[in-house]
């Protein structure tokens, strides 16, 4: 049975690795959009080459504390699993950084070509690290098939690299753009991806290395952790349910696959087109679920994993559609912050915070509503309760690869409208890349509430695993311990935010500086005569942004032992519990205050409310601005955060119970 | 021993009345400032006049229902709680309001004299509150000795008002401050409390309304919830453990008062004054406790409840000189934010807000020290642990006479400065103002941070109280509906922090029409030749207040009893506790966000990185504006909507236990 997995993970790959070459035969266009797009792809690939250096210095200290403690194999499989996610990450982006100018290109010739190469191009990202991922599990599994604690060790690894990838493309992607709009707009008033702004080149770096490198990362990150979880669940039943999780993702790839095939264009409408990939996803992963609990020979409990994936995959669209309202430019949020605006930036950030507030309901009801159901549901035909909620996040995120490839295909289409614009390309063009970039933006506010709905169900299985491997047979709310665990635990996510957050404006005053600096001193620069010093902006968000992932990203690995260690097992569990409960409503908050500022932004620059250049678009600007970082850097990186968390309590767990101090 | 608790309340009650004799015996001063408090006093008058209307109709209703489902008995507690604390923080207001012309009036002559009229008006909302809420519950102790629901009956009215008191006034002060500053600020570039704004009046109400009345209400609701918790869990123990919340509430009143003699002048330091008074009554406070425990002849656990006390008065003080950090205009959180205003508004803004998110961690690290504290030094004594965490609770909130005094004394001479410069006073009598104005922030912040650490505390506090109630003798984490419980009560305090925000947005909007109205009607106006209407606005804040505070108080009281009959008592307590955890969270980061920019502001105004009129100032006036509704309305309301929803919670759980679906 485990061929099946391993068979998806290849053929997801190879299907990637022929998608390579498809874009790669596209034309790239006139000798502007070609010098443009090797500008980005250089600084891309310098930064993340600088990343993964920093990466692979954090790998090894950690393997080496790892070996020591926990066994060679354990630290073995969390190098692997590191260096796994590293390569598909770095070819999705290699894919993403070569499609952009080829999505330019293609728009000159029509939507609908420019549409599949983009599309495409993303769907390198998600095929390549689905593949991968679900390849690195399954051969382990073949491996170490009684020794889940390496597959942990393995997810640790990728969760690593999610962390950097995550927290460092967010600070790097925002620097970027803060400073680019901050002297360029607001100073100067010179248009958005204007070649003359010092910034640009690094601001289209960074949506490569925030949003495809970024993204895919922390998808990855919790897919992995929440098979691990589930299979950990599932070993008290039987091998069988050890390897259905591995199955269930197996059939969410081959389910990707045909989506992909259906994401075919009618009538004009890109957006109506990533739609229907998406539902063709869904639909075929639920037929082809259903056959294959049907034909494992589990009878009755068949039927229990069937539904408990089933509402995991429900709780993601609920997720999905909600923060889509949340954040939409013709809702009512989006409208009454623009409307806001008029009043002065004040009201219009206040505005969007509320309605970012409250945007937390409902996606937690879908999480709670898909909690209760797949604990009843797989309770009912006799699963175990708990492995019923790590196989609804096992559902919900088997169909990750479509999810990724939709979701990447944003960046991609972002960066094709900037070199049109960089380019001269001309009104039609942007115009094409303009209808791209909005069906782009719709399936990334979707991408985003699925993946913290994901993060949080796999957090939770993963946190129910902990109490498993640690022995805890209840998580007494009324033990101090266990309130203490939970009060450290709920004030965690905020603090990490405020540390991304302030890593961003320091690094964006860098910038800042350096922005001024070379419109001060480069002569001619500001009427469009001489050229920028484009690599020193690429540099300085580069720089800033490893310096300040460190502290953050040590603490989330450390703070978790340390509770543990001093604390016991008990607090962790609580802990673990508290990251959790405020990790996702600070995630969703952020993620969604954030696009209601942008579209609002948007709404008034599309000519309401007095339109570019008045009064409320200055003030929308500022909101915007604010929620840059709240969106594309502190908001994503909690999903990250609070699943690293959980993995290090998990993989520590065997030496917390023996060594804690409590 | 009960008599020490009449009698505590009596005096507390007969020196407030004296007080107020004392400070309507000064002088009002000239025919101009008598007629602007004049105005003042019938604005806030009428205000507090129509709220109290609207909260005898709600709390007729309530009465109906808690008399059907719950007896007679509850009901008329219910009453009599919300009549008593609705009479002592009328009164409050009644001093404040004719302290502020008595101050401005006194800082003609001296500082020293300013000082003591204003804080003596302080005191007088101080101990009536106080004195009125422990003479009650004390006074039904004795007829209901076996009843402590009828008690929990009598908190929850309390919290009633002090849920109307808190969300009204906070929509009210912010409505008219945050009109007055963009039209007449930003728009005109006129001075603050000037004139001819016809917002300012109302403006200088809202001072009253939101932060005296709305303040005492506040602390007082979390000061009866304790002592009712305490009760509850000390009933296991004995009459003695019983009786001793009251006891030790009446030795804090008693120390208070003690603690106001020392609140003498030397040196012409407002500020040191306010802190010798404070210090003291923590002194006597301890030494009164520690010879009470002794002489009541409970031996060992004399010294248990002792620690208790001890622990929670101390994590008391690390709260609010945390606090004090953030939000202090020398320190780093408030300083790098002013500096961050240069790069413009987003950046202030992303700065203090990553300020407030870091700013949770101290006090949280301090309320679980306290927990654990208690926990263990009660259990080692042979007194319940859960004892122990309500007794720290009353130990932090039994000073409170003293925490109000100093915090009331803030508005009162904020108000007398905006009489000063409307009357035309001078540079010199302004100075002095400034000077007593300075030293009532720093209380104010102190008291913020001491009313949300003593509000988690006595939330956790009635949270195991209520668990005890409904005979949860554990409430497991791992069970999905604890955890969906957790998550519902999680949501909730953003959830309602955003309806207040967007209701201070809306009426905001609506007296920002109005002003910009008058200025454009009135002729005359801008050049101070005629007056503007001031009542229209003190109207429009008035009704807007009352109108946007129902929605968000109705959800505090209903959405726990639908929690619990739908869900059952487990997730009610999960949802509880989800409460707190992000309560406690979102109310630090919002007051001290909005204190951090705040001051920042001022920081700028007061002449560094450009002064007044820079562009950095403009930014900083942005950072105000939103940290306004943080600070003073969605924030500090967050304390008494979980008190709310526990008490809610408490009340009803006699029928949740019996008729729950779950």
């Amino acid at each position: 049975m485990l061929l099946i997995a391993h068979v998806a993970g290849i053929t997801s790959i190879a299907a990637s690795i022929y998608l390579f070459y498809y874009i790669n035969k596209q034309d790239r266009g006139n000798k502007k959009m070609i010098e443009i797009s090797e500008a980005i792809r250089i600084g891309a690939d310098a930064y993340l080459k600088r990343q993964n250096i920093t990466l692979a210095g954090f790998v090894f200290v950690m393997a080496i504390i790892i070996g020591i403690l926990l066994g060679f194999n354990v630290a073995l499989a969390y190098i692997f699993g590191a260096i796994c996610t590293t390569i598909a990450s770095f070819f999705g982006m290699a894919a993403a950084v070569r499609a952009n100018v080829r999505t330019a290109n293609a728009a000159r010739k029509s939507l609908k070509k420019a549409f599949s190469v983009g599309f495409y191009g993303g769907a390198i990202t998600g095929l390549s690290i689905v593949g991968m991922a679900l390849l690195g599990v399954s051969i382990l599994y073949y491996f170490y098939p009684e020794h889940l604690d390496v597959i942990l060790g393995f997810s640790f690894g990728a969760s690593s690299l999610a962390l950097f990838a995550k927290a460092g493309g967010g600070i790097y992607t925002k620097t970027a753009d803060i400073s680019a709009d901050l002297v360029g707009k607001v100073e100067l008033g010179i248009p958005e991806d204007d070649p003359r702004n010092p910034a640009v080149i690094a601001d289209n770096v960074g949506d490569n290395v925030g949003d495809v490198a970024g993204m895919g990362a922390d998808l990855i990150d919790s897919y992995i952790a929440c098979l691990v979880a589930a299979m950990i669940l599932g070993a008290t039943m039987g091998v069988t349910f050890v390897v259905l999780p591995l199955l269930i993702a197996a059939i969410g790839t081959f389910a990707s696959l045909i989506g992909m095939f259906f994401t075919r264009f009618k009538r004009d409408n890109p957006g109506a087109a990533l739609n229907r990939g998406t539902f063709s996803t869904f639909l075929f992963f639920t037929i082809l679920t259903f056959l294959l609990v049907y034909s494992l020979g589990i009878g009755d409990r068949g039927l229990g994993v069937f539904f408990a994936t089933l509402a995991g995959l429900i709780a993601g669209m609920i997720i999905g559609i909600t923060t889509d309202y949340f954040t939409s430019i013709d809702r009512t949020p989006v409208l009454r912050t623009a409307e806001a605006a008029k009043s002065g930036a004040a009201i219009n950030i206040l505005s969007g915070f509320s309605y970012g507030m409250m945007s937390v309901v409902p996606p937690v009801i879908g999480i709670c509503a898909a909690i209760l159901a797949s604990w009843y549901l797989a309770g009912i035909y006799g699963v175990s309760n708990v492995y019923g909620v790590a196989i609804s996040a096992v559902g919900m995120l088997s169909i990750v690869g479509m999810i990724i490839s939709a979701d990447a295909y944003g960046p991609i289409v972002d960066n094709s409208k900037g070199i049109a614009e960089q380019s001269g390309l001309g009104g039609k063009v942007i115009r094409i890349a303009d209808r791209l970039d909005a069906a782009g933006n719709t399936a990334k506010a979707i991408t985003k509430g699925f993946a913290i709905g994901a993060a949080a169900l796999t957090v939770l299985s993963l946190f129910v695993a902990y109490s498993e491997l640690v022995g805890i047979k209840s998580l007494d709310l009324i033990n101090p311990y266990v309130i203490v665990g939970v009060f450290i635990g709920a004030i965690t996510p905020p603090f990490l935010c405020a540390l991304l957050i302030l890593g961003v404006e320091k690094n964006a005053s860098r910038m800042v500086e350096e922005v001024r600096r070379q419109f001060r001193e480069i002569p001619g620069l500001v009427k469009g005569k001489t050229k920028p010093d484009y690599a020193k902006c690429v540099d300085i968000a580069a720089k800033g942004a490893l310096k300040e992932l460190i502290t953050p990203c040590v603490l989330a690995i450390v703070v978790p032992i340390a509770v543990g260690f001093l604390l016991g097992k008990h607090a962790l569990g609580g802990f673990l519990g508290g990251s959790i409960f405020t990790g996702i409503i600070f995630a969703l908050l952020m993620a969604n205050s954030g696009g209601t500022w942008d579209n609002a932004k948007k709404y008034i620059e599309a000519g309401f409310l007095g339109g570019k250049g008045s009064e409320a678009h200055k003030s929308a600007v500022i909101g915007d601005t604010v929620g840059d970082p709240f969106k594309d850097t502190a908001g994503p990186t909690i999903n990250t955060l609070i699943t690293v968390m959980a993995l290090s309590a998990s993989v520590f767990a065997p030496l917390i119970v023996v060594y804690a101090l409590v």
